[in-house]
C-alpha cells in the first residue's frame, strides 16, 4: 500500500513531474494490450525514471515499505505482464530510451530499456548490421519489454529470440542494489548464466536498466514466396521439403483459410479464399544465392501441391505480399467487439493437427478463430473474435482456451512461445511445467525478491 | 567421506562391476585433461551409471551421507571441472551414451549425456542436419560435458554455443529427485529459463541425465581461405572488412607467428614463417554463393594487405589448410614437458592488443607462448609451454596467467570463453564477475544443493 508519505517521498526523490498520481493517469496504467475481462487494480503511482539512480531510489523505498513495483515499457504485452495485480508503483521506462553506445567493429550496441525495438533495428540496419528479434509490435514495443518477455517474432526460427542476443545486463535488485550480469564479449563461460535467468522473468526477479546486445551482419538480400495449399498438412509438407533441401528460411509464416477469407473480406488484396492454408516464406542471404534458393523453394512448393505461387523480389512486392499477414489481426478484430490473440507452440510435426484441432475446439464453442503463425517453430497464434462482456461467449472462450492449452501440452508443446505467462496464463502453468521446476522458480524468486515486491502475481503463484 | 558401508551400498544399488574402488582405478579419475601442478585427492569410488534410476539412487545415498559427487564424461575438461576436490564419488556417464530419439521433421535429437559429441555430429550430418557446437576435443568429449561447460568451438561466432541448442534437460537434483526443464519446442516463454541456469554450471547445481537438442539444416557448401598478414592488426582489419561486406563466416581462426613457426618446425607443411599472423576463414552456405563469397573475402584480404592467400575448395584441400591449426597444440607440446592451453576473450576491437600484450607478458617471464584462437569472438587460446615441475617456471607461469586475466578483464573481456572456471580459475572469478552476482550464484547453489555435494570446490568459493 502506497501511503501519502510514500507519495511525498517519491516526489522528493524524483522530479515531481515524473510522479503521476491522478485518477485518470493511474487508470491508463491499469491496462496493457491484453484483451481480458479481468480488471487490474489501479496502480497508486506511475513514476517515470530517467536514470539508474532513479530506479535504485524507487526500489529502495518500495522494498522498505513493501510496495509492489511493476516495470513497464510501451505496454504492448498481451498476457497482462505489465499491469498491477496489487496496486503499487508503475516504473515507466519511456524516458530511459537512449542508445548509449554503438560499436560497429565489435558488432554490439548498449541501450537503455525504453528504446523502441523498431528504432533500434532501424538504427543498426542503417549501419549494415542486424538485430533479428522482430515481435510484430516492434514499432511501439521496447527493448526492456522484449527482454522481460523473452520475445521472438517471425524470424526466431532461423535467428533465435531475444535471449540469444543479450550479452550482458545491468539490473537493479529488489533492494535497490545495482548488479552487472554477463560479459562484454560474445562468449562467456564464467559462472552461472544469471542474465539468462533474468531474460523472460517478466520483471519478477530484478529490473533491467541497461543491456548490451549482440548484432550480426545484415543479410544483403531477401525474397518472399507466397503459396497456397489445399490442406495444412500439405503446407507443412512443403516446409519439410524446403528444410530437407538445406534451405533455412528466415521466416515461414502461415495463414489458415479463416484468416485468408477474413482479411479478404475487410481488406481485399486478391487472396485465394478457396484454399485451406497459405505460406509466406522469406529466404535471405547473398544476392548470388537468391535465384537458386527461390527456384528450390518454388520446386518444393510445387511438389507439395501448392498453387498460385507468387514471388516477391522488390521491396514493394514484398510489402504487398506481407500486407495480408499484417492485416489479419485488424481484420479478425472486425468480426466482434474483442479479439484475443493467443500464443501456443507444438513440435512442427504436430502443427497441422494442432491447427485443425484448435479450429474444431473453437467451432464447438461457436467462436470465430483466425489462425496465423510461424510454421518453422510450430508456433500458432489463434486469434479469437468474441464479445468479452457476453457471459456465454466468455465462458466458452475460457473453455476453448483450456482445451487448446491442454492439447498443446499433450502434443509435446507449451502454452506460450513468445508472449510470456503474465497474469493471464498463471493458472495454467502448473499443468504445463514440471511442478518441481516451479518450486525451484519459487525458491529463486525468494532469493531475488524476498518481499515479493517485483511484479507480484505473475508467472506462478507464490 | 565414503565409508565401507557406503561402498557396500553402492555395490548393492548398482551392478557390482559398475563400482570401482581399487587404488589404480581411483587414481585414473583424479585427473582430467587439465595441465596443472595441483594434485586432486583421489575419488573414493568411481561408479558407472547405466540408467536415470542409477543416478537417482547414487545421489540419494550421497546426499543423505553428504558424499561429494563429481559427474564426468570423457574427462577432456581443461580447468579441472571434473576432478574431485574432496574425494567422494565420480559419476561416470560413459555407459549412458545412447541417441534416444531422432526426429528429422522437428529437427531435434534426444540424447544421453555420455554420447560422444563427434558421433552425434556425424549422426545428424549423415542425415542432412547440423549440430554446430564444435569444441576441438569433440572426437572424445561428451554432450554432457559440453552442457556442463557451455562449450563453444570455432563455429560459435556464427552459430552460437551449446546453450543455444539445448531445448530441454532432464536433470537429477542433489536429493535424487528427477526434474524436467524447458519444453519440447524451439521457443518457450513459460517461466524462468532454468535450463539455461544448469548449462555451464559445471555439475554444481544438478546432474544432467538427458537432453533434447535443436538441429538446423546443414549448410550445403563451404570453403576455407588462408591468408598471412604482417601484423595482427592487419588480420583483424581484414576480418572487419569481411563483416562490413555482410559476409558472416562460420569460422575465423588465427595463428600467431610463434604458432606458425612452431608447427612448421615439428610438422612441416609449407607455412610462411615470416608473417606475424595467419587467418583461416571458413565461409559456408549455398553452393551458388560460394564464388561470390570467396571473391569478396579474397578482395578484403588483399585490401588488408594479406599475402600468400590460399583457397581450399575440395575436402582434401580444406583438410590440408586446417592441418596447421590442428597441429598447433601438439607442436607447442614439443617445446617443453607440459603445455597449458588457456582460454581468454576480449571484444574484437581489443584482440590485436590482447595478443600482443599476452606475448609481452609471456616474454617477460621467459615462457614460450603460441597463440591461436577465434578472431570473430575475440577468443584467444594462449598455449604456454613449460615444465610445471620447475619451481621458477611454475611461479612465472602463475604470474603471467594472473597478468593476462587482469588485462583481459581491463579490456572488457573475461577469463573464460568456452572452457569454464572449474577448480583452476576459481581464485580469479572474484576479480572478474560482479561480487553481487557471485553472491546470487552462491544463493542459487544453496537452493539446489544445500549440502554442497555436487562438484564442490568449483566455479566459486562457497
Amino acid at each position: 500500500m502506497l501511503l501519502k508519505s510514500n507519495e511525498n517521498q517519491l516526489k522528493s526523490i524524483l522530479k515531481s513531474d515524473n510522479v503521476l498520481t491522478s485518477l485518470e493517469e493511474r487508470y491508463c496504467y491499469a491496462q496493457d494490450s491484453t484483451n481480458t475481462r479481468k480488471k487490474s487494480p489501479l496502480p497508486e503511482a506511475v513514476v517515470f525514471v530517467e536514470t539508474i539512480e532513479d530506479v535504485q531510489k524507487v526500489l529502495k523505498l518500495a522494498n522498505r515499505c513493501k510496495i509492489p513495483v511493476v516495470s513497464r515499457g510501451a505496454g504492448t504485452n498481451m498476457v497482462g505482464a505489465c499491469t498491477p495485480t496489487k496496486g503499487g508503483i508503475i516504473l515507466n521506462f519511456s524516458k530511459m530510451n537512449k542508445i548509449l553506445d554503438f560499436n560497429p567493429e565489435n558488432m554490439t550496441v548498449r541501450v537503455q530499456p525504453g528504446v523502441i525495438l523498431g528504432d533500434l533495428k532501424k538504427f543498426v540496419e542503417d549501419r549494415g548490421l542486424f538485430y533479428p528479434p522482430d515481435p510484430s509490435n516492434m514499432r511501439v514495443s521496447t527493448v526492456g519489454g522484449s527482454i522481460a518477455q523473452s520475445s521472438g517474432g517471425p524470424m526466431s526460427f532461423k535467428y533465435g529470440t531475444t535471449k540469444d542476443y543479450v550479452l550482458n545486463l545491468t539490473v537493479v535488485l529488489a533492494d535497490g542494489t545495482l548488479m552487472k550480469l554477463g560479459a562484454g564479449t560474445i562468449k562467456d563461460a564464467v559462472g552461472y548464466h544469471l542474465n539468462q535467468l533474468i531474460i523472460g522473468s517478466e520483471g519478477t526477479l530484478a529490473v533491467v536498466v541497461e543491456a548490451e546486445l549482440k548484432l550480426i551482419p545484415k543479410p544483403e538480400a531477401s525474397r518472399v514466396i507466397m503459396a497456397y495449399f489445399d490442406t495444412m498438412e500439405a503446407a507443412v509438407d512443403g516446409v519439410n521439403k524446403i528444410l530437407a533441401d538445406k534451405i533455412f528460411p528466415a521466416t515461414i509464416d502461415f495463414m489458415d483459410n479463416n484468416s485468408i477469407t477474413t482479411v479478404e473480406k475487410f481488406y481485399p488484396c486478391n487472396l485465394n479464399t478457396d484454399k485451406e492454408a497459405m505460406l509466406l516464406i522469406m529466404i535471405d542471404g547473398f544476392e548470388s544465392s537468391m535465384d537458386d534458393q527461390e527456384g528450390r523453394v518454388y520446386k518444393a512448393m510445387q511438389e507439395a501441391g501448392a498453387s498460385d505461387i507468387v514471388i516477391a523480389i522488390t521491396e514493394e512486392e514484398k510489402d504487398s505480399v506481407w500486407t495480408a499477414r499484417r492485416a489479419s489481426f485488424a481484420a479478425t478484430a472486425k468480426l466482434a467487439p474483442d479479439v484475443v490473440s493467443d500464443d501456443i507452440i507444438v513440435p512442427r510435426d504436430k502443427l497441422a493437427k494442432m491447427v485443425k484441432e484448435c479450429k474444431n475446439i473453437c467451432d464447438k464453442y461457436s467462436l470465430p478463430v483466425c489462425m496465423v503463425g510461424h510454421v518453422g517453430d510450430g508456433n500458432i497464434h489463434p486469434q479469437i473474435a468474441l464479445n468479452l462482456e457476453d457471459d456465454v461467449q466468455f465462458k466458452n472462450y475460457i473453455k476453448a482456451k483450456s482445451e487448446m492449452y491442454e492439447l498443446a501440452v499433450s502434443l509435446g508443446g507449451t502454452i506460450s512461445a513468445e508472449h510470456g505467462v503474465g497474469a493471464e496464463k498463471i493458472s495454467y502453468i502448473e499443468d504445463t511445467v514440471d511442478k518441481e521446476a516451479i518450486n525451484y522458480m519459487r525458491s529463486i524468486k525468494k532469493v531475488f525478491d524476498p518481499n515479493n515486491i517485483l511484479n507480484p502475481g505473475k508467472i506462478f503463484k507464490i
